[in-house]
């Protein structure tokens, strides 16, 4: 029912995406008068592997985040998780409000025993077409100490080699200068506790300028500044964009252009297009939670059902687990008796 | 002497606006016998209004901030500076190591009264070319209180007046929610307290897709975040620009438009080259520092003289210091007895 243009959106691409992984089952939670219009032309199979569960209550964009716990718990969104939560569904994905999202996740799921706490983690727009580049925490945690960038970092790596298969993937943390005097403290403390890792592959300090370089995997930084940064790339790309379409209509020979060079702007429309890097990933819950944005077309919403399963077949939050485990054994084992 | 090219670009843009601005004088800074050969084919007023104050020692840019301090005072850097604070200049402009500078001018000049950190304010990149769009801190201090943001956004707003005219600038804070609740503490109670100062339009919170959309005189930040904004903004723009000349280079056809193409491009690069946009102001100090990009080139460092004229014409650290001795004022009178 989320996102902007609710099911006439998330309706059809889950039925893309039925189509293409015959393996997928899926269940749409919400308002069923309003689901069923967009199920015709289904073949038997596919209807087999479509399941509704219905509720008339949403979760708006506007209402504040601990509203669900309060009085949403008939909502699609918080009926979805608790899905997670039983055991009914393997992963849960939503176009809604991101803090409900959030807040109806650590509720039901937990956070992963070692983990303080869950980040929400992000492709990051325009970032080289070859590999991409994840950024976390783009908005769950205003402030993170040394330690929760670290676990960060180490989620972030699990979900890249789930995506990637790279096993030892590239981390950097977002900082304001190179050199290791500079920046926050936390920053410079986790450095050294990412430094004496050796599951990731740390390669030190970049700043907001290197996102794109396609040099790092993993790209490590507090929710606040992570918000802050996608929000930008999406508006600065708008402008540069909107910027060539001017500069287009602004010479009358251009017109004459128009139709040669249409396919420059469907390149340029096509790599940077939102929907191509759509799907936030809320790493640190055991289960899967992937928020789509909530103005994501229908090829982008497929792509964070997509996301979703990734997660689910390298089952991304046990993996996360078990190196918490690991970690925290190692610790224990380091501990003088 | 600063800059990734020195005298070579920093001299011909001195001359460049002395040439602009009859009215202007010059002090260079700098080994004289690097500086003497750019100092050809000058009429004898020009020559009159250039002088030169050697010293062979630099400040580099690898150097830590706080060695001009200990090493670094026969530097042209710290030199530069020492004029502002005997008032032999009325402006600084310089190229070179931000945090030597930063370090300098604190050291040298001293915070206006009221004032508990200066800050760097530097314009928004790609913001509207109707009216730009001002940000700070970009860089001087990893975190702010709410306090120290309000003296940013008085600051700022003064500054806006000196360059534009305006006389009520418009001001936001950045954070990663428009609703009230979001964000960190600090930004919502520094919001408290520019939605109570009359000395501005106080607009309350941008996200990082709205620094463009042009309706913000002022945006305010802490240093950590603005430092990773502007890079974020020069990286996107820069992808984006080498995307579209990628398309271009793609399709043998477009070879063809090649030549009728170059407009285009160019609008492109004039409207987002860094040289328009260069000229980082050091705020709150008592005497007037620019700090031009590194890597600016002619017109960005003659833009960067450009900013300092304009603050010794409105004389903005008196401006600032008279507007915080009045609030400093009122708070006392407000005081009970």
């Amino acid at each position: 029912m989320g996102g902007d243009t609710g099911p006439s959106v998330t309706v059809p691409a889950s039925l893309s995406a039925l189509r293409r992984y015959g393996y997928l089952s899926l269940v749409l939670v919400g308002d069923s008068s309003l689901i069923e219009p967009y199920l015709t032309n289904l073949s038997s199979d596919e209807r087999d592997r479509i399941q509704i569960v219905h509720t008339s209550d949403v979760v708006s964009n506007q209402s504040r985040p601990d509203s669900i716990l309060r009085s949403g718990r008939q909502s699609s969104m918080f009926k979805a998780v608790e899905l997670v939560q039983t055991g009914d569904v393997q992963a849960c994905v939503s176009a809604g409000n991101t803090g409900a999202l959030l807040m109806a996740g650590r509720h039901l799921l937990k956070n992963i025993p070692g983990i303080e706490k869950p980040a929400i983690m992000a492709v990051v727009p325009a970032s080289s077409s070859s590999s991409n580049t994840f950024l976390l925490d783009v908005g769950a945690n205003t402030w993170c100490s040394a330690s929760q960038l670290f676990q960060f970092a180490l989620m972030g790596s699990v979900l890249v080699t789930a995506m990637s298969g790279r096993e030892k993937p590239r981390v950097a943390l977002l900082n304001i200068g190179e050199e290791e005097y500079k920046g926050r403290p936390e920053i410079r403390e986790a450095a050294a506790l990412l430094a004496a890792s050796n599951a990731m592959e740390y390669l030190g300090f970049v700043e907001g300028n290197q996102l794109f370089d396609g040099r790092s995997d993993v790209i490590v930084c507090d929710g606040f500044t992570g918000n802050v940064v996608i929000k930008v790339i999406a508006g600065s790309v708008r402008v540069t964009q909107n910027l060539v379409q001017q500069s287009l209509r602004k010479r009358w020979y251009y017109r004459f252009f128009a139709w040669w060079l249409q396919p420059l702007m469907r390149d340029v429309r096509r790599t940077l297009k939102p929907s191509r890097y759509n799907g936030a990933m809320l790493l640190g819950l055991q289960g899967i939670v992937v928020k789509s944005h909530g103005n994501a077309d229908r090829s982008g919403f497929e792509r964070a059902i997509e996301y979703a399963l990734r997660q689910v077949q390298d089952d991304v939050p046990g993996v996360i687990a078990s190196r918490m485990a690991a970690l925290t054994g190692l610790a224990e084992e380091a501990k003088p008796v």
